[in-house]
């Protein structure tokens, strides 16, 4: 397997990704990584990282799409970053995959440019997945369409539950939409009508209806739908509140202890290193006809490390070819209006 | 100042509900409680709850809408209900304001119902106070407009930032759009066209452009407005993810743990009390002429106590005709297409 990896995306320029780069050739075997980037930086990386050198081969570009600016900007005037050139690779097969911890906007952005979409699928999403109380749970789509149609939802649907059953190992993962109530009548005309759409589909017998944002940690479902904009204020809101309640009760735990601070102390980082989504490798644009996998922005080393390996898993579970299957060999649902 | 409190609202029943009213009457001279709902039920519970008995009425209704129940066929099937009640009182001016624990959607839908809006308000939102790590932020609308325009977003801002200022005493609150991303062009074209309003208002000093969901716990800004459902999904969410965090936390550093144990629990005990925004005491619909205030239907008699606080406190800061003298004075922003 051949991966083209952004060496030039996430917060902290190339050396994380190089040093994880390095540190996945090592453990994986039969893996080929190309970094993506300006030659000169992933060398002088690569230096420090020593990774098995014939594995990990650099391809040159000059330009660097930055995380905070604009993707529509960034695309048009940079033909040359290392975001565009990563799905060149894709689309001429010259790579397997891609794994970008770069501009999410730009790097889905360039995805939806080379329209490289699996057969029937309308528009990729973005899936994360998510600790639950009951174990993991597929939020799609977090950011890649923030203006779906019911359809759109639906395929989410059927990807995101071949992704909970072929790679999280959950059987007959149930499916839900994401509501501001349960009733079937609730919410806005794009729920209502996605809540229709899987009633009438071949997935209605594990289609649960609607839950709200508090039971997404509660573990009601194995697989939640909603638009990219509401599923990327989740995501980045639920970030910021664990940051808060996780500084607020280590601040307030740990100060009134003293013979076993350190032990309480301990026992947080664990829990941060168990529930850090950022840790867990990278969120995987399904639909795509390749592999592509978006990292957090913060992503170190291990981040990375583990983003390369779901993309890995990726290819070897063939969830593409589960994913064409099931959207093409199964009736189209009735769609209001048509 | 006359309240009427719908007695058979939350998911407890009366109990809670008219323990929190006597406590309030006791501690809050002045005030006059309506109690409405079954006079038998109130009744038994007033025996046990011991308040100033001449300032709590009992407003007998026949009716409940249950807290799963549709609000639509609800508030049409039971028209001797609490909730239709309670607004029925405000709306003939025998009370100054609602206090409800129950179903919400049907509290928003009987207030909407009544068309008691104050001038120049298109639609009411409801706001609620979020704990950050920089102090307190209002985010409004979290659920009483699933379908909003620009305008009502831009509305919110008027009224959660004058909610900010004379309730939170925020000097200068910096107003903010929920987003997906920071730049001006992120999103769909409802936050896109706020944006936009806000620019060309003469909130435009204050106004700091997109926030994300991650910045909302980082006290980046002290008003943010987003559409109901967005809203609604987030702050449930939140509700979920700290139930979560917290479960765990609790459980793997006091697991840890032995002689010191009981401090620990104390101090994670505490932040529960400091941070449980239900006990806050519940969220104001901004927007109507007269006062309603939304508890969680969680609320103890402590947050209902709260509540009727806050509805106090609302009427004594004559913050309804801040409202409407801003609203009205201030030239209306241009809108696009108009």
């Amino acid at each position: 397997m051949r991966i083209a990896l952004d060496a030039m995306g996430g917060d902290f320029g190339p050396e994380p990704v190089v040093q994880g780069a390095a540190e996945a050739a090592e453990q994986l075997e039969g893996l080929e990584i190309v970094l993506v980037g300006d030659r000169q930086q992933i060398e002088s990386c690569l230096t420090a990282a020593k990774g098995p050198a014939h594995r990990l081969e650099i391809f040159h570009c000059s330009q660097v799409i930055g995380m905070d600016e604009s993707p529509v900007v960034g695309l048009r005037k940079k033909p040359d970053s290392s975001i565009t050139r990563c799905w060149e690779l894709m689309a001429g097969r010259t790579v397997d995959a891609v794994v970008s911890a770069g501009n999410t906007g730009a790097v889905v952005g360039a995805g939806l440019k080379t329209r490289l979409f699996l057969k029937g699928v309308k528009r990729p999403g973005i899936a994360v997945v998510l600790p639950t109380l009951k174990g993991p749970c597929v939020l799609i789509d977090v950011g890649a369409n923030v203006f779906p149609k019911p359809e759109h939802l639906f395929q989410y649907g059927v990807m995101g539950s071949l992704y909970a059953q072929h790679i999280l190992k959950i059987e007959h993962p149930a499916i839900a939409v994401l509501n501001v109530g349960e009733e079937e009548r609730k919410g806005n005309e794009l729920v209502r009508e996605t809540h229709a759409l899987f009633e009438s589909s071949h997935l209605r017998d594990r289609f649960i209806g609607n839950v709200e944002g508090r039971d997404i940690y509660r573990g009601t479902s194995d697989v939640i739908v909603c638009d990219g904009f509401v599923g990327n204020v989740v995501l980045k809101v639920c970030e910021g509140l664990a940051e808060m309640v996780f500084t607020v009760a280590q601040q307030e735990v740990l100060g009134r202890l003293s013979a076993e601070r350190d032990l309480a102390r301990a026992a947080f980082q664990d829990i941060v290193q168990r529930y850090d989504y950022s840790a867990f490798g990278g969120a995987p644009l399904l639909g795509i006809d390749g592999i592509c996998i978006i990292c957090h922005g913060a992503s170190g080393g291990l981040a990375i490390r583990n983003a390369i390996r779901v993309a890995a898993n990726f290819a070897d579970d063939h969830l593409n070819d589960l994913i064409t299957e099931e959207l093409n060999s199964s009736p189209r649902p009735a769609i209001a209006g048509e």
